[in-house]
Protein backbone atom coordinates (compact mmCIF):
# COMPACT_ATOMS: atom_id res chain seq x y z
CA UNK A 1 0.00 0.00 0.00
CA UNK A 2 1.67 3.30 -0.83
CA UNK A 3 2.05 5.84 1.88
CA UNK A 4 0.34 9.17 1.42
CA UNK A 5 3.42 11.89 1.04
CA UNK A 6 2.55 15.47 0.83
CA UNK A 7 3.62 16.75 -2.63
CA UNK A 8 3.79 20.85 -2.50
CA UNK A 9 3.96 22.94 -5.79
CA UNK A 10 6.58 25.58 -5.64
CA UNK A 11 6.55 28.63 -8.39
CA UNK A 12 7.15 27.93 -11.44
CA UNK A 13 9.26 30.03 -13.45
CA UNK A 14 8.87 31.32 -17.30
CA UNK A 15 11.18 29.85 -19.46
CA UNK A 16 11.85 32.19 -22.55
CA UNK A 17 11.05 30.32 -25.31
CA UNK A 18 13.60 30.18 -28.42
CA UNK A 19 11.23 27.65 -30.87
CA UNK A 20 11.05 30.35 -33.75
CA UNK A 21 15.08 30.54 -33.58
CA UNK A 22 15.35 26.82 -33.39
CA UNK A 23 13.38 26.65 -35.92
CA UNK A 24 15.05 28.76 -38.09
CA UNK A 25 18.61 27.16 -37.64
CA UNK A 26 16.92 24.12 -38.55
CA UNK A 27 16.01 25.90 -42.04
CA UNK A 28 19.55 26.77 -42.21
CA UNK A 29 20.95 23.77 -41.26
CA UNK A 30 18.86 21.97 -44.30
CA UNK A 31 20.31 24.32 -46.77
CA UNK A 32 23.04 23.46 -45.79
CA UNK A 33 22.35 20.04 -45.78
CA UNK A 34 23.96 19.39 -42.49
CA UNK A 35 22.38 16.81 -39.88
CA UNK A 36 22.73 18.20 -35.89
CA UNK A 37 22.51 16.02 -33.18
CA UNK A 38 21.81 17.35 -30.04
CA UNK A 39 23.36 14.86 -27.16
CA UNK A 40 21.90 14.82 -23.77
CA UNK A 41 22.55 13.30 -20.46
CA UNK A 42 23.84 13.42 -16.84
CA UNK A 43 27.44 14.28 -15.79
CA UNK A 44 29.01 11.01 -16.08
CA UNK A 45 27.10 8.82 -18.01
CA UNK A 46 29.44 8.86 -21.01
CA UNK A 47 28.40 11.03 -23.77
CA UNK A 48 32.22 12.16 -24.15
CA UNK A 49 33.42 8.40 -24.30
CA UNK A 50 30.53 7.60 -26.84
CA UNK A 51 31.30 9.93 -29.46
CA UNK A 52 35.28 8.68 -29.20
CA UNK A 53 33.73 5.39 -29.68
CA UNK A 54 31.04 6.43 -32.46
CA UNK A 55 33.18 8.41 -34.17
CA UNK A 56 35.55 5.08 -34.88
CA UNK A 57 32.16 3.25 -36.14
CA UNK A 58 31.66 6.67 -38.50
CA UNK A 59 34.80 6.98 -39.90
CA UNK A 60 34.82 6.67 -43.70
CA UNK A 61 30.84 6.56 -43.75
CA UNK A 62 30.05 10.32 -43.16
CA UNK A 63 31.96 13.47 -42.17
CA UNK A 64 31.81 14.33 -38.38
CA UNK A 65 32.23 17.36 -36.61
CA UNK A 66 31.24 17.63 -32.73
CA UNK A 67 30.92 20.60 -30.64
CA UNK A 68 31.62 20.25 -26.99
CA UNK A 69 29.19 22.46 -24.32
CA UNK A 70 30.52 23.14 -20.66
CA UNK A 71 30.57 25.07 -17.91
CA UNK A 72 34.26 25.59 -17.70
CA UNK A 73 37.47 23.79 -18.81
CA UNK A 74 37.97 22.09 -21.93
CA UNK A 75 38.50 18.34 -20.89
CA UNK A 76 35.76 16.73 -23.94
CA UNK A 77 37.19 19.10 -26.29
CA UNK A 78 40.49 18.09 -25.83
CA UNK A 79 39.98 14.35 -25.91
CA UNK A 80 38.22 14.78 -29.21
CA UNK A 81 40.70 16.74 -30.68
CA UNK A 82 43.83 13.74 -29.18
CA UNK A 83 41.19 11.28 -31.16
CA UNK A 84 41.85 13.71 -34.01
CA UNK A 85 38.26 14.51 -34.59
CA UNK A 86 37.11 18.03 -35.52
CA UNK A 87 35.73 19.90 -32.73
CA UNK A 88 35.70 23.49 -30.87
CA UNK A 89 34.49 23.58 -27.45
CA UNK A 90 31.60 25.82 -26.32
CA UNK A 91 31.68 27.89 -22.99
CA UNK A 92 28.00 28.74 -21.63
CA UNK A 93 29.47 31.08 -19.02
CA UNK A 94 27.40 29.63 -16.25
CA UNK A 95 24.32 28.25 -17.71
CA UNK A 96 23.23 25.00 -17.37
CA UNK A 97 22.32 24.43 -21.26
CA UNK A 98 22.62 25.89 -24.79
CA UNK A 99 19.59 28.13 -26.69
CA UNK A 100 19.51 27.74 -30.48
CA UNK A 101 21.18 30.98 -30.21
CA UNK A 102 24.19 29.84 -28.89
CA UNK A 103 23.97 26.59 -30.86
CA UNK A 104 24.00 28.94 -34.00
CA UNK A 105 27.16 30.93 -32.84
CA UNK A 106 29.32 27.63 -32.03
CA UNK A 107 27.96 26.26 -35.63
CA UNK A 108 29.29 29.37 -37.22
CA UNK A 109 32.37 29.60 -34.77
CA UNK A 110 32.80 25.40 -36.16
CA UNK A 111 32.73 26.69 -39.51
CA UNK A 112 29.85 24.38 -41.51
CA UNK A 113 31.53 24.02 -44.99
CA UNK A 114 32.52 19.90 -45.12
CA UNK A 115 30.48 18.78 -42.19
CA UNK A 116 27.87 16.19 -42.90
CA UNK A 117 27.03 15.41 -39.10
CA UNK A 118 27.71 17.69 -36.36
CA UNK A 119 27.41 16.52 -32.73
CA UNK A 120 26.47 19.14 -30.14
CA UNK A 121 27.34 17.57 -26.36
CA UNK A 122 24.96 19.52 -24.11
CA UNK A 123 25.51 20.43 -20.75
CA UNK A 124 25.53 17.59 -18.32
CA UNK A 125 22.30 17.95 -17.07
CA UNK A 126 19.18 16.46 -17.49
CA UNK A 127 16.89 19.69 -16.77
CA UNK A 128 17.38 22.48 -18.48
CA UNK A 129 19.26 21.48 -21.89
CA UNK A 130 16.01 19.69 -22.36
CA UNK A 131 13.42 23.03 -21.82
CA UNK A 132 15.33 24.89 -24.62
CA UNK A 133 15.27 23.94 -28.11
CA UNK A 134 18.96 23.67 -29.82
CA UNK A 135 18.00 24.24 -33.40
CA UNK A 136 19.33 20.12 -33.54
CA UNK A 137 17.62 17.85 -36.45
CA UNK A 138 17.03 15.38 -33.91
CA UNK A 139 17.60 14.78 -29.89
CA UNK A 140 19.38 11.78 -28.30
CA UNK A 141 20.18 10.98 -24.50
CA UNK A 142 22.07 8.57 -22.51
CA UNK A 143 21.19 7.10 -19.61
CA UNK A 144 23.83 4.81 -18.11
CA UNK A 145 23.29 1.84 -15.90
CA UNK A 146 24.87 2.91 -12.40
CA UNK A 147 22.38 5.95 -12.50
CA UNK A 148 19.24 3.45 -11.90
CA UNK A 149 16.28 2.62 -14.37
CA UNK A 150 13.72 5.37 -12.76
CA UNK A 151 15.58 8.38 -14.38
CA UNK A 152 12.42 8.88 -16.80
CA UNK A 153 9.68 9.21 -13.97
CA UNK A 154 12.05 11.84 -12.77
CA UNK A 155 13.23 13.68 -15.68
CA UNK A 156 10.37 13.30 -17.71
CA UNK A 157 10.77 16.01 -20.59
CA UNK A 158 14.31 14.85 -21.36
CA UNK A 159 12.95 12.16 -22.72
CA UNK A 160 10.01 13.36 -24.51
CA UNK A 161 11.98 15.60 -26.15
CA UNK A 162 14.24 12.86 -27.41
CA UNK A 163 14.38 10.78 -30.61
CA UNK A 164 16.63 8.12 -28.84
CA UNK A 165 17.25 6.68 -25.98
CA UNK A 166 20.93 4.71 -25.72
CA UNK A 167 20.95 2.62 -22.26
CA UNK A 168 25.04 2.86 -21.73
CA UNK A 169 27.62 1.04 -19.37
CA UNK A 170 25.57 -2.17 -20.57
CA UNK A 171 29.56 -4.08 -19.48
CA UNK A 172 27.92 -3.41 -15.63
CA UNK A 173 24.90 -4.35 -15.26
CA UNK A 174 25.29 -7.55 -13.29
CA UNK A 175 26.57 -4.64 -10.96
CA UNK A 176 23.71 -3.21 -10.40
CA UNK A 177 19.83 -2.82 -9.94
CA UNK A 178 18.94 -1.75 -13.34
CA UNK A 179 16.73 -3.25 -15.52
CA UNK A 180 16.69 -2.56 -18.88
CA UNK A 181 13.02 -3.61 -19.53
CA UNK A 182 11.91 -1.34 -16.70
CA UNK A 183 14.18 1.28 -17.82
CA UNK A 184 12.46 1.00 -21.76
CA UNK A 185 9.18 1.13 -20.47
CA UNK A 186 9.32 4.09 -17.92
CA UNK A 187 10.68 5.53 -21.51
CA UNK A 188 8.11 4.59 -23.68
CA UNK A 189 5.41 5.83 -20.95
CA UNK A 190 6.80 9.37 -21.58
CA UNK A 191 7.35 8.81 -25.26
CA UNK A 192 6.09 6.32 -26.88
CA UNK A 193 7.75 7.27 -29.81
CA UNK A 194 11.54 6.60 -28.73
CA UNK A 195 14.21 4.92 -30.38
CA UNK A 196 15.99 2.71 -27.50
CA UNK A 197 19.32 0.83 -27.75
CA UNK A 198 21.42 -0.33 -25.39
CA UNK A 199 25.26 -0.20 -25.76
CA UNK A 200 28.39 -0.05 -24.05
CA UNK A 201 30.79 2.65 -24.88
CA UNK A 202 34.30 1.24 -23.15
CA UNK A 203 33.31 -2.27 -24.80
CA UNK A 204 31.76 -1.10 -27.76
CA UNK A 205 29.14 -3.48 -27.92
CA UNK A 206 26.03 -2.15 -29.54
CA UNK A 207 28.04 1.10 -31.13
CA UNK A 208 27.94 0.03 -34.43
CA UNK A 209 23.94 0.45 -34.76
CA UNK A 210 24.58 3.47 -32.84
CA UNK A 211 26.24 4.06 -35.79
CA UNK A 212 24.13 3.04 -37.78
CA UNK A 213 21.01 5.27 -36.31
CA UNK A 214 22.45 8.23 -37.15
CA UNK A 215 23.74 7.56 -40.65
CA UNK A 216 19.85 6.26 -41.50
CA UNK A 217 18.45 9.30 -39.55
CA UNK A 218 21.02 11.85 -41.27
CA UNK A 219 20.23 10.43 -44.88
CA UNK A 220 16.16 10.92 -44.09
CA UNK A 221 17.05 14.49 -43.20
CA UNK A 222 19.05 15.25 -46.38
CA UNK A 223 16.42 13.39 -48.51
CA UNK A 224 13.51 15.44 -46.74
CA UNK A 225 11.91 18.12 -49.35
CA UNK B 1 52.31 17.74 -25.90
CA UNK B 2 48.35 19.07 -25.62
CA UNK B 3 46.42 20.32 -28.65
CA UNK B 4 45.12 23.54 -29.41
CA UNK B 5 41.53 23.79 -28.65
CA UNK B 6 39.16 26.70 -29.90
CA UNK B 7 37.00 27.75 -27.35
CA UNK B 8 34.04 29.97 -27.22
CA UNK B 9 32.41 31.95 -24.56
CA UNK B 10 28.40 32.27 -25.80
CA UNK B 11 26.58 34.97 -23.74
CA UNK B 12 26.49 34.64 -19.56
CA UNK B 13 23.15 34.95 -18.38
CA UNK B 14 22.88 37.02 -15.31
CA UNK B 15 21.79 34.68 -12.51
CA UNK B 16 18.99 36.20 -9.65
CA UNK B 17 20.92 36.80 -6.54
CA UNK B 18 18.79 35.53 -3.68
CA UNK B 19 21.95 35.53 -1.02
CA UNK B 20 19.92 38.20 1.19
CA UNK B 21 17.01 36.13 1.39
CA UNK B 22 18.53 32.68 2.08
CA UNK B 23 20.72 34.64 4.99
CA UNK B 24 17.11 36.05 6.23
CA UNK B 25 16.28 32.02 6.27
CA UNK B 26 19.95 31.13 7.92
CA UNK B 27 18.70 33.59 10.71
CA UNK B 28 15.48 31.91 11.09
CA UNK B 29 17.10 28.17 11.14
CA UNK B 30 19.46 29.57 14.16
CA UNK B 31 16.18 30.71 15.94
CA UNK B 32 14.44 27.42 16.05
CA UNK B 33 17.64 25.67 16.53
CA UNK B 34 17.37 23.65 12.90
CA UNK B 35 20.38 22.37 10.90
CA UNK B 36 19.60 22.19 7.07
CA UNK B 37 22.18 20.65 4.96
CA UNK B 38 21.41 20.88 1.43
CA UNK B 39 22.18 17.91 -0.66
CA UNK B 40 23.44 18.58 -4.34
CA UNK B 41 24.51 16.15 -6.80
CA UNK B 42 24.18 14.51 -10.50
CA UNK B 43 20.80 12.37 -10.99
CA UNK B 44 21.48 8.71 -10.37
CA UNK B 45 24.64 9.63 -7.63
CA UNK B 46 22.56 7.80 -4.61
CA UNK B 47 21.01 10.97 -2.96
CA UNK B 48 18.17 8.82 -2.03
CA UNK B 49 20.22 5.78 -0.89
CA UNK B 50 23.10 7.47 1.07
CA UNK B 51 20.01 9.32 2.96
CA UNK B 52 18.00 5.66 3.89
CA UNK B 53 21.05 4.60 5.03
CA UNK B 54 21.69 7.75 6.51
CA UNK B 55 18.31 7.59 8.76
CA UNK B 56 19.40 4.34 10.08
CA UNK B 57 23.01 5.73 11.77
CA UNK B 58 21.24 8.71 12.85
CA UNK B 59 17.87 7.02 14.34
CA UNK B 60 18.37 7.74 18.50
CA UNK B 61 20.53 10.22 17.83
CA UNK B 62 19.49 13.14 16.48
CA UNK B 63 15.62 13.88 14.69
CA UNK B 64 15.87 14.11 11.35
CA UNK B 65 13.76 15.06 8.51
CA UNK B 66 13.71 15.01 4.92
CA UNK B 67 12.75 17.71 2.11
CA UNK B 68 12.49 15.95 -1.64
CA UNK B 69 12.76 18.41 -4.43
CA UNK B 70 12.18 16.89 -7.88
CA UNK B 71 10.94 18.41 -11.15
CA UNK B 72 8.04 15.47 -11.11
CA UNK B 73 7.11 12.26 -9.06
CA UNK B 74 7.23 11.45 -5.77
CA UNK B 75 9.44 8.20 -6.37
CA UNK B 76 12.34 9.36 -3.36
CA UNK B 77 9.54 10.26 -1.15
CA UNK B 78 8.25 7.50 -1.71
CA UNK B 79 10.81 5.62 -0.55
CA UNK B 80 11.02 7.78 2.44
CA UNK B 81 8.16 7.65 4.08
CA UNK B 82 8.06 3.60 3.72
CA UNK B 83 11.33 4.09 5.60
CA UNK B 84 9.47 5.61 8.59
CA UNK B 85 11.42 8.95 7.54
CA UNK B 86 9.18 12.14 8.43
CA UNK B 87 9.20 13.84 4.68
CA UNK B 88 8.26 15.96 2.06
CA UNK B 89 8.14 16.29 -1.51
CA UNK B 90 8.62 19.50 -3.22
CA UNK B 91 7.81 19.67 -6.73
CA UNK B 92 9.71 22.61 -8.30
CA UNK B 93 7.68 22.92 -11.56
CA UNK B 94 9.71 22.61 -14.25
CA UNK B 95 12.63 24.41 -12.26
CA UNK B 96 16.45 22.88 -12.11
CA UNK B 97 17.06 24.44 -8.09
CA UNK B 98 15.52 25.32 -5.32
CA UNK B 99 16.21 29.05 -4.37
CA UNK B 100 15.58 30.23 -0.31
CA UNK B 101 12.10 31.41 -1.03
CA UNK B 102 11.04 27.86 -2.10
CA UNK B 103 13.06 26.58 0.43
CA UNK B 104 11.34 28.41 2.71
CA UNK B 105 7.85 27.18 1.77
CA UNK B 106 8.80 24.32 1.83
CA UNK B 107 10.34 24.35 5.48
CA UNK B 108 7.16 25.68 6.69
CA UNK B 109 4.87 22.82 4.67
CA UNK B 110 7.10 20.82 6.43
CA UNK B 111 6.52 21.87 10.27
CA UNK B 112 10.21 23.07 11.79
CA UNK B 113 8.80 21.84 15.38
CA UNK B 114 10.57 18.89 16.65
CA UNK B 115 12.97 18.43 14.10
CA UNK B 116 16.58 18.82 14.66
CA UNK B 117 18.19 18.14 11.31
CA UNK B 118 16.20 18.50 7.97
CA UNK B 119 18.41 17.51 4.78
CA UNK B 120 17.15 19.20 1.37
CA UNK B 121 17.47 16.97 -1.35
CA UNK B 122 17.92 19.48 -4.24
CA UNK B 123 17.19 18.67 -7.79
CA UNK B 124 19.39 16.14 -9.22
CA UNK B 125 21.82 18.93 -11.47
CA UNK B 126 25.27 19.88 -11.01
CA UNK B 127 24.89 23.09 -12.19
CA UNK B 128 21.77 25.20 -11.22
CA UNK B 129 21.74 24.28 -7.53
CA UNK B 130 25.32 25.38 -7.38
CA UNK B 131 24.35 28.86 -7.99
CA UNK B 132 20.95 29.22 -5.92
CA UNK B 133 22.05 29.56 -1.65
CA UNK B 134 18.88 27.58 -0.52
CA UNK B 135 19.44 29.30 3.09
CA UNK B 136 21.02 25.86 4.31
CA UNK B 137 23.86 26.08 6.58
CA UNK B 138 25.88 23.12 4.97
CA UNK B 139 26.18 21.90 1.53
CA UNK B 140 27.18 18.57 0.54
CA UNK B 141 27.54 16.79 -2.80
CA UNK B 142 27.78 13.12 -3.35
CA UNK B 143 30.07 12.32 -6.27
CA UNK B 144 29.42 8.21 -7.35
CA UNK B 145 32.34 6.24 -8.84
CA UNK B 146 30.95 5.58 -12.26
CA UNK B 147 30.43 9.34 -12.96
CA UNK B 148 33.95 9.52 -13.39
CA UNK B 149 36.87 11.28 -11.26
CA UNK B 150 37.09 14.36 -13.42
CA UNK B 151 33.71 16.21 -12.31
CA UNK B 152 35.31 18.54 -9.87
CA UNK B 153 37.17 20.17 -13.45
CA UNK B 154 33.53 20.90 -15.28
CA UNK B 155 31.13 21.70 -12.65
CA UNK B 156 34.08 23.84 -10.45
CA UNK B 157 31.39 25.72 -8.27
CA UNK B 158 29.20 22.90 -7.12
CA UNK B 159 32.75 21.87 -5.18
CA UNK B 160 33.75 25.12 -4.52
CA UNK B 161 30.15 25.88 -2.75
CA UNK B 162 29.89 22.48 -0.72
CA UNK B 163 31.50 22.12 2.57
CA UNK B 164 31.42 18.06 2.17
CA UNK B 165 32.28 16.09 -0.67
CA UNK B 166 30.73 12.10 -0.51
CA UNK B 167 32.53 10.18 -2.52
CA UNK B 168 29.76 7.65 -3.27
CA UNK B 169 29.24 3.54 -4.94
CA UNK B 170 33.23 2.76 -3.77
CA UNK B 171 31.94 -1.06 -3.44
CA UNK B 172 32.26 -1.12 -7.53
CA UNK B 173 35.38 0.80 -7.55
CA UNK B 174 37.50 -2.24 -9.49
CA UNK B 175 34.92 -1.92 -12.41
CA UNK B 176 35.75 1.96 -13.55
CA UNK B 177 38.64 4.14 -14.16
CA UNK B 178 38.22 6.25 -11.02
CA UNK B 179 40.97 7.04 -8.59
CA UNK B 180 39.45 8.58 -5.52
CA UNK B 181 43.18 10.39 -4.62
CA UNK B 182 42.52 12.37 -8.63
CA UNK B 183 38.58 13.14 -7.17
CA UNK B 184 39.77 14.24 -3.98
CA UNK B 185 42.73 16.71 -5.16
CA UNK B 186 40.67 18.22 -8.36
CA UNK B 187 37.87 18.94 -5.60
CA UNK B 188 40.48 20.79 -3.30
CA UNK B 189 41.98 22.31 -6.30
CA UNK B 190 38.92 23.98 -6.41
CA UNK B 191 37.71 24.19 -2.76
CA UNK B 192 40.74 23.47 -0.64
CA UNK B 193 39.06 23.32 2.63
CA UNK B 194 36.16 20.56 1.34
CA UNK B 195 36.15 17.50 3.62
CA UNK B 196 35.87 14.63 1.85
CA UNK B 197 34.24 11.09 3.00
CA UNK B 198 33.85 8.02 0.89
CA UNK B 199 30.77 5.73 1.23
CA UNK B 200 29.11 3.07 -0.07
CA UNK B 201 25.47 3.52 0.87
CA UNK B 202 24.64 -0.11 -0.89
CA UNK B 203 26.66 -2.10 1.80
CA UNK B 204 26.75 1.09 4.54
CA UNK B 205 31.13 1.09 4.70
CA UNK B 206 31.91 4.83 5.47
CA UNK B 207 28.06 6.08 6.57
CA UNK B 208 28.29 6.46 9.64
CA UNK B 209 31.73 8.53 9.66
CA UNK B 210 28.92 10.69 7.63
CA UNK B 211 26.79 10.55 10.54
CA UNK B 212 29.30 11.64 12.69
CA UNK B 213 30.03 14.25 10.65
CA UNK B 214 26.15 15.98 10.38
CA UNK B 215 25.61 15.41 13.70
CA UNK B 216 28.97 17.58 14.72
CA UNK B 217 28.62 20.15 12.46
CA UNK B 218 24.78 20.33 13.86
CA UNK B 219 25.90 20.71 17.12
CA UNK B 220 28.45 23.46 16.21
CA UNK B 221 25.21 25.16 14.76
CA UNK B 222 23.24 24.90 17.97
CA UNK B 223 25.89 26.22 19.85
CA UNK B 224 27.00 29.23 17.70
CA UNK B 225 25.59 32.31 19.42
Amino acid sequence: MEKQIRVIEVKRSIFEHNDLDADRLRGELKEKNIFLLNLMSSPGSGKTTTLLALAKALNGRVKLGVMEADIDSAVDAQKMAEAGIRTIQIHTGGMCHLDADMTRQGLYEFGMDGAEVIVLENVGNLVCPAEFDTGAVKNMTILSVPEGDDKPLKYPLMYETCDLLVINKIDVLPYFDFDVKRASDYARQRNPDIDILTVSAKTGEGIDALADWIVAEAKAWMKQG
